[in-house]
């Protein structure tokens, strides 16, 4: 297909396109017979399909697509790594090592329900940083009333994880597989906090409806 | 206590303590013997922990704090229409109802699962037009590849609600407990999304760590 017709099959507008190709995140069409006619095939449907993913749901910046795009490209790199590559430049909200108080115990609580699970994690993962703020926040404003939820949160997180990365195994495609570890990921917390929302609303009607 | 002392005792700067008492967010202290000092109490010290979370955490309006404390000192309302009160002020990134095939398919497919799990909801709870909006999305993206995953994330949702309520019923004190959902809830997303991503990490280890 030329040109054009990439551009109406994907959704993307053709200077998109043009900037995918310059920026090397698209290879290049086949050369045709006639002259000025370059050739694209599914690969390239595919391909932007990804990269539009990366960057308007995992918000990576241009360095970041092209590192995930030579992972995929590479035999030799595991899905493991890509993954693991994928994830950390779609990081949301990171979170810096503090040194208080707080956050010390909020640490120390955090890898006490990693190893209560058994999670085997790389060094100091940014979403482990994210934890331990979000804990000793939660501490700081009230105290120990939260204390006990972590470990329920941490079970129902590995439930749906497990449930996450069946799905990638089912995918036979590294692309398809990328794409859809990221935007399951990414679009996966909003609609795990949505669904978490309307069961409160539930469980609270059950219990509170009458009591004031 | 005096304005000084409430202050230091809540962290809250004066000129902060003096707009809520302007804004009616905060009774007015008692008047002493002595002209010109009034005096605080305990229940001053909780309301303003309680507006800073409302403000702070939940990014609440002042009008919207001040509908949630008229809530909170009515013994009239319900603690589960107060909470839903608090909710529905602290809900982020509310979704608008679009018409299109993708979101009435993933509207049916968010009460299907409404219906399996038996939640009994409010007409149109804002938190289910995010979760058909995402699943939309997801949809648009991904095709069916992500389709399974609702009702896990569905089923781990209601675990999660089950123990942030059972956190809740746990206190007495109303100002505590609409504090304490609050922060549960907005903070929760954040732990139980970075928890997501540490479990995701162990899984994908086990199973894709030699798999190109």
């Amino acid at each position: 297909m030329r040109m054009a017709e990439l551009s109406r099959s994907t959704g993307v507008p053709v200077a998109t396109v043009k900037y995918y190709l310059r920026e090397g995140l698209l290879p290049r069409g086949e050369v045709t017979t006639s002259p000025n006619q370059v050739a694209y095939g599914p690969e390239h449907v595919r391909r932007i399909a990804l990269v539009r993913s990366l960057v308007e749901v995992g918000g990576l910046s241009i360095a970041s697509v092209r590192a995930v795009l030579a992972a995929v490209d590479d035999p030799a790199v595991s899905l493991h790594d890509t993954l693991g590559l994928t994830m950390d430049a779609a990081s949301t909200g990171d979170a810096a090592t503090v040194d208080d108080p707080a956050h010390a115990e909020a640490a120390r609580r955090i890898d006490e329900l990693i190893a209560e699970r058994g999670w085997r994690l790389s060094e100091d993962p940014g979403a482990r940083r994210v934890a331990v703020d979000v804990l000793a926040t939660m501490h700081q404003i009230t105290g120990d009333r939260l204390a006990g939820l972590a470990s329920v949160y941490a079970e129902a997180a590995e439930r749906v994880a497990e449930a996450d990365l069946d799905t990638i195994s089912a995918l036979a495609d590294p692309e398809e597989r990328v794409e859809t570890a990221l935007v399951g990921t990414v679009l996966g917390e909003r609609l795990l906090a949505a669904l978490r929302r309307l069961a409160q609303e539930h469980v609270s009607a059950t219990r509170f409806r009458e009591q004031p």
